[in-house]
């Protein structure tokens, strides 16, 4: 690897400066995305392993950031599942009957990922190949119980109401959908680490709705069990947005890396984690409409607040659509040319 | 008072049991809402006094709350600058001409409040008078960060990310925005005092939006100006959605109380207030889809966990509309049934 900074942070070892990416890093702000974009539906981009290679490499020719993330999403897993989500205009993500009993539970199968989810691991295999050792490959999956949210709603929604009145009142269903999901998501990464992958990341996106004990018993243990399955064949990031509460957990259940969003501050984020762990983020998105100068000052203060060892420096949630190209550039150079 | 259970808690006096009441409590759950909603439009409803009051009045006889809350909506308090608000079939709140801009803001104005927002002070005298001091009446205002967030956007959203970019990219106008609301928030929330309210409540739903430091200046520094403005006139009540990184400025604020959302343990919000102010909360508005006994069990462990002591039993945000009347009358119950 020429550049091997991503994962020698991950191991925790000391580095000259922190690695950078940004998640959503091949995104709409990009303007060359937005051309494929507009010729090609959003599940073509996944489902065409020459799209998802062309931009996953993008941000690495055009920002320059230290690890490449393969371009997917989070519900092609369900949708090898029996659970055929599609990309409605205007809506997002649309499911016509969404999850809400035990029957339907009982429609939901486990795949065979490498079949049903070959065009992801041909994707992966054309991107190392691409990629030729330049930057590392990033795999990602979404938390089972974030999974569960967008099941059962059938669309995204703003307190995912529907998905924890699920949980609550029916909570065999719920275990149940949560471990199809959990088994498969394993299966998923595990064929991604085969194919490819240096690094995996679960993004829990939904967690932070639950309260602490529930997010224990409907999210928390399922992504233990994926951190257990895959911390053996490759680096494990967890991310859970607005999970300040689950940082201690996350700080021992044998991941890497935990991912921080912008609420908790580098000095509160060390004490959780016990100061035992890589930490990545966690720098607001929406911080990146300021003026360029802020954005230097403010990676210059995050990087000072988590120092610069152990750290992945990142956002701390997607880079928004809106962001002006150089607004992102000057992120990722003011981590490269970042002195203490 | 023939019931002050409310006003003893707020002081932080001994209480045989604590006091509940529930945010939302007028709202979409009760089936005789649901008659009015469907002859009146939802601003017609908070503008006409006697249905303000009918409606207000409504959970106490029905679900037997310890306290009324004047059903009103945050956004009146804009509508009254020169921001003209629609609530909007399918979208919710709608701003036709959103404020993006130093000159959209020249052109909200800091109004008479008793002169446009007289029909919530008419609500007021008449609300008093039909609850004949049964408990007492709560007014209630959002924060000026939160009714920033709506002002910008235009509507609602899951990330505010265009009330963020606003602030973050022209932060003189606003400052100025915010300002304006905060002069109007006190004059209103005074009058409310004046016209008969024994409490108000400053809701920042949107809070946790931000980052600590962008909370500090964005939101909680106006919030502060309310608290000062009002503590002598009234008790305050603080809550901020997500906005677990700033209790322990709120419990040195002034304020008489404040609230939670679910995602804080007891144990944690006691902590971070310095077991110094009355909490208001917590119980997850979803878990009211539970089996009743559930319930229950979780109004005694949560009861248990902040002591019965300078408490208000609460939810830790608005009641949900698909919750069955028996499940909020569990919890009310539970409440006043409470055994340590």
């Amino acid at each position: 690897m020429k550049n091997d900074l991503f994962l020698r942070a991950l191991k925790g070892e000391t580095v000259e400066r922190p690695p950078v990416w940004m998640m959503r890093q091949a995104g709409r702000y990009l303007p060359d995305f937005m051309k494929l974009k507009a010729k090609y539906d959003f599940f073509t981009r996944c489902r065409t392993p020459e799209l998802a290679t062309e931009i996953t490499v993008m941000p690495i020719e055009q920002v320059g950031t230290d690890a490449a993330i393969l371009f997917s999403d989070i519900l092609v897993v369900p949708q090898a599942m029996n659970v055929p989500f599609e990309m409605k205009a205007g809506v997002g993500p649309w499911l016509e009957n969404p999850v809400r009993t035990a029957a339907d539970v009982n429609k939901v199968v486990v795949p065979d990922v490498e079949e049903e989810l070959g065009y992801v691991m041909d994707a992966i295999r054309m991107t190392k190949a691409e990629l030729d050792g330049e930057v590392p490959l990033i795999g990602f999956a979404g938390s089972p119980w974030t999974i569960l949210c967008y099941t059962v709603e059938g669309q995204g929604s703003k307190s995912f109401d529907k998905a924890k009145g699920f949980c609550f009142s029916q909570p065999e269903a719920a275990h149940a959908l949560l471990q199809k999901m959990t088994d498969t998501t394993i299966k998923y990464l595990k064929a991604k680490v085969r194919n490819g992958v240096d690094a995996v990341q679960v993004f829990d996106s939904w967690g932070g709705m639950l309260a602490p004990k529930d997010y224990e018993e409907f999210s928390w243990r399922y992504i233990q069990q994926i951190v257990d399955a895959l911390k053996d064949e490759a680096p494990v990031i967890v991310f859970g947005k607005g999970c300040w509460f689950a940082l201690d957990k996350m700080s021992t259940s044998g991941a890497s890396a935990v991912g921080l969003d912008w609420t908790v501050t580098p000095d509160l984020a060390r004490k959780w984690t016990n100061n035992s762990v890589t930490l990545q983020g966690n720098f607001d998105p929406s911080r990146l409409l300021s003026p360029i100068q802020e954005i230097e000052h403010g990676v210059k203060e995050m990087i000072d607040g988590f120092g610069k060892d152990r750290y992945i420096a990142n956002l701390g949630h997607g880079i928004l659509p809106n962001i002006p190209v150089e607004h992102a550039q000057a992120f990722v150079n003011a981590v490269k040319n970042y002195k203490s």
